[in-house]
Protein backbone atom coordinates (compact mmCIF):
# COMPACT_ATOMS: atom_id res chain seq x y z
CA UNK A 1 0.00 0.00 0.00
CA UNK A 2 1.07 3.36 -0.71
CA UNK A 3 -0.35 6.74 -0.78
CA UNK A 4 0.44 8.49 -4.32
CA UNK A 5 0.59 11.87 -5.51
CA UNK A 6 -0.13 12.83 -9.54
CA UNK A 7 0.46 16.23 -10.48
CA UNK A 8 -1.33 17.23 -13.99
CA UNK A 9 -0.74 20.55 -15.93
CA UNK A 10 -1.50 21.64 -19.20
CA UNK A 11 1.54 20.80 -22.11
CA UNK A 12 3.61 24.02 -21.69
CA UNK A 13 2.89 24.42 -25.47
CA UNK A 14 -0.97 25.09 -24.95
CA UNK A 15 -2.45 28.20 -23.45
CA UNK A 16 -3.45 27.92 -19.71
CA UNK A 17 -6.18 30.17 -19.32
CA UNK A 18 -6.96 29.88 -15.60
CA UNK A 19 -3.08 30.48 -14.92
CA UNK A 20 -3.14 33.60 -16.72
CA UNK A 21 -5.92 34.57 -15.59
CA UNK A 22 -4.23 33.75 -12.16
CA UNK A 23 -1.27 35.96 -13.19
CA UNK A 24 -2.69 38.90 -14.26
CA UNK A 25 -4.80 39.57 -10.93
CA UNK A 26 -1.74 38.74 -9.22
CA UNK A 27 0.08 42.42 -9.16
CA UNK A 28 -3.16 44.31 -8.29
CA UNK A 29 -3.58 42.45 -5.25
CA UNK A 30 -0.07 42.84 -3.57
CA UNK A 31 1.69 40.10 -5.17
CA UNK A 32 4.34 41.38 -7.71
CA UNK A 33 7.26 39.41 -9.62
CA UNK A 34 4.98 36.31 -10.22
CA UNK A 35 5.08 34.82 -13.65
CA UNK A 36 4.87 31.83 -15.80
CA UNK A 37 1.66 30.73 -13.62
CA UNK A 38 -0.01 27.13 -14.64
CA UNK A 39 -2.88 25.53 -12.96
CA UNK A 40 -4.01 22.04 -13.39
CA UNK A 41 -5.09 18.82 -10.71
CA UNK A 42 -3.68 17.35 -8.00
CA UNK A 43 -4.54 13.91 -6.47
CA UNK A 44 -3.87 11.71 -4.02
CA UNK A 45 -5.09 8.00 -3.77
CA UNK A 46 -3.70 4.74 -1.74
CA UNK A 47 -2.99 2.10 -4.76
CA UNK A 48 -2.68 -0.92 -3.15
CA UNK A 49 0.75 -2.41 -4.95
CA UNK A 50 4.46 -2.20 -4.10
CA UNK A 51 7.24 -1.70 -6.36
CA UNK A 52 7.37 -2.29 -10.48
CA UNK A 53 3.51 -3.26 -9.81
CA UNK A 54 2.88 0.46 -8.15
CA UNK A 55 4.49 1.95 -10.79
CA UNK A 56 2.75 -0.14 -13.73
CA UNK A 57 -0.76 0.49 -12.15
CA UNK A 58 -0.08 4.02 -11.33
CA UNK A 59 1.37 4.66 -15.10
CA UNK A 60 -1.83 2.75 -16.77
CA UNK A 61 -4.15 4.99 -14.12
CA UNK A 62 -2.70 8.53 -15.40
CA UNK A 63 -2.54 7.67 -18.94
CA UNK A 64 -5.92 5.76 -19.19
CA UNK A 65 -8.48 7.60 -17.67
CA UNK A 66 -7.17 9.81 -15.01
CA UNK A 67 -4.99 12.45 -17.46
CA UNK A 68 -5.76 13.21 -21.11
CA UNK A 69 -2.58 12.84 -22.77
CA UNK A 70 -3.87 14.48 -26.02
CA UNK A 71 -3.64 18.11 -23.73
CA UNK A 72 -1.95 17.15 -20.63
CA UNK A 73 1.08 15.83 -19.12
CA UNK A 74 1.74 14.76 -15.64
CA UNK A 75 4.30 13.80 -12.98
CA UNK A 76 3.57 11.16 -10.01
CA UNK A 77 5.65 10.50 -6.73
CA UNK A 78 5.31 8.29 -3.64
CA UNK A 79 4.22 10.65 -0.29
CA UNK A 80 4.67 10.26 3.54
CA UNK A 81 1.43 10.84 5.51
CA UNK A 82 2.76 14.15 6.69
CA UNK A 83 3.35 15.23 2.62
CA UNK A 84 -0.44 14.95 2.11
CA UNK A 85 -1.42 18.13 1.05
CA UNK A 86 -4.74 17.47 3.52
CA UNK A 87 -2.43 16.82 6.42
CA UNK A 88 -4.16 18.27 9.30
CA UNK A 89 -1.84 21.85 10.52
CA UNK A 90 -0.55 20.88 14.78
CA UNK A 91 -2.21 22.80 16.98
CA UNK A 92 -1.77 23.30 20.42
CA UNK A 93 -4.55 22.76 22.95
CA UNK A 94 -4.32 23.89 26.41
CA UNK A 95 -5.95 21.47 28.72
CA UNK B 1 13.82 33.60 -8.52
CA UNK B 2 12.28 29.98 -7.83
CA UNK B 3 9.83 27.66 -9.58
CA UNK B 4 7.18 26.58 -6.80
CA UNK B 5 4.88 23.81 -6.85
CA UNK B 6 1.41 24.20 -4.83
CA UNK B 7 -0.95 21.74 -4.16
CA UNK B 8 -4.47 22.12 -2.87
CA UNK B 9 -6.65 19.98 -1.52
CA UNK B 10 -10.23 20.43 0.19
CA UNK B 11 -9.73 19.59 4.14
CA UNK B 12 -9.79 15.81 5.43
CA UNK B 13 -12.73 15.82 7.11
CA UNK B 14 -14.56 17.20 4.19
CA UNK B 15 -16.87 15.37 1.39
CA UNK B 16 -14.90 15.22 -2.11
CA UNK B 17 -17.54 14.26 -4.22
CA UNK B 18 -14.97 14.53 -7.86
CA UNK B 19 -12.81 12.19 -5.49
CA UNK B 20 -15.77 9.95 -4.32
CA UNK B 21 -16.59 9.64 -7.89
CA UNK B 22 -13.10 8.84 -9.77
CA UNK B 23 -13.11 6.10 -7.00
CA UNK B 24 -16.50 4.21 -7.83
CA UNK B 25 -15.03 4.52 -11.21
CA UNK B 26 -11.94 3.14 -11.28
CA UNK B 27 -12.52 -0.42 -10.56
CA UNK B 28 -15.27 -0.50 -13.35
CA UNK B 29 -12.15 0.32 -15.65
CA UNK B 30 -10.00 -2.22 -14.61
CA UNK B 31 -8.31 -0.46 -11.77
CA UNK B 32 -8.96 -2.25 -8.42
CA UNK B 33 -7.26 -1.11 -5.15
CA UNK B 34 -7.14 1.85 -5.01
CA UNK B 35 -8.73 3.91 -1.81
CA UNK B 36 -9.03 7.32 -0.14
CA UNK B 37 -8.91 9.21 -3.70
CA UNK B 38 -8.84 13.29 -2.90
CA UNK B 39 -8.96 15.76 -5.73
CA UNK B 40 -7.43 19.29 -5.95
CA UNK B 41 -5.10 22.21 -7.98
CA UNK B 42 -2.12 21.89 -8.80
CA UNK B 43 -0.40 25.26 -9.68
CA UNK B 44 3.38 25.74 -10.56
CA UNK B 45 4.72 29.30 -10.49
CA UNK B 46 7.63 31.26 -10.25
CA UNK B 47 8.44 33.75 -7.67
CA UNK B 48 11.11 36.47 -7.79
CA UNK B 49 12.41 35.67 -4.35
CA UNK B 50 14.68 33.57 -2.01
CA UNK B 51 14.69 32.49 1.21
CA UNK B 52 12.56 33.97 4.06
CA UNK B 53 11.05 36.57 1.57
CA UNK B 54 10.36 33.56 -0.91
CA UNK B 55 8.74 31.98 1.88
CA UNK B 56 6.72 34.88 3.06
CA UNK B 57 5.32 35.95 -0.12
CA UNK B 58 4.27 32.47 -1.21
CA UNK B 59 2.46 31.76 2.23
CA UNK B 60 0.99 34.99 1.82
CA UNK B 61 -0.20 34.38 -1.99
CA UNK B 62 -1.66 30.72 -0.59
CA UNK B 63 -3.46 31.88 1.98
CA UNK B 64 -4.69 35.36 0.53
CA UNK B 65 -5.59 34.35 -2.83
CA UNK B 66 -4.89 31.12 -4.14
CA UNK B 67 -6.55 28.79 -1.61
CA UNK B 68 -9.47 29.00 0.09
CA UNK B 69 -8.36 28.32 3.92
CA UNK B 70 -12.23 28.03 5.35
CA UNK B 71 -12.62 24.66 3.18
CA UNK B 72 -8.92 23.63 2.02
CA UNK B 73 -5.47 23.06 2.82
CA UNK B 74 -2.15 23.47 0.61
CA UNK B 75 1.24 22.54 0.71
CA UNK B 76 4.16 23.92 -1.49
CA UNK B 77 7.66 23.16 -2.58
CA UNK B 78 10.79 24.98 -4.45
CA UNK B 79 10.53 22.42 -7.54
CA UNK B 80 13.92 22.08 -10.20
CA UNK B 81 12.97 22.40 -13.86
CA UNK B 82 12.86 18.42 -14.33
CA UNK B 83 10.38 18.31 -11.61
CA UNK B 84 7.97 20.37 -13.48
CA UNK B 85 4.81 18.30 -13.92
CA UNK B 86 4.54 20.03 -17.69
CA UNK B 87 8.35 19.04 -17.97
CA UNK B 88 9.00 17.51 -21.64
CA UNK B 89 9.05 14.16 -21.73
CA UNK B 90 13.12 12.81 -23.47
CA UNK B 91 12.31 11.69 -27.03
CA UNK B 92 15.10 10.64 -28.88
CA UNK B 93 14.77 11.56 -33.24
CA UNK B 94 16.96 9.29 -35.05
CA UNK B 95 18.81 11.93 -37.85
Amino acid sequence: MARIAIDVLLKRELLDPQGRATERALPDLGFAGVSDVRIGKHLELDVDADGEELAARVEAMCAGFLTNPVVETYRWRVIAEHERADAPVTTTVDA
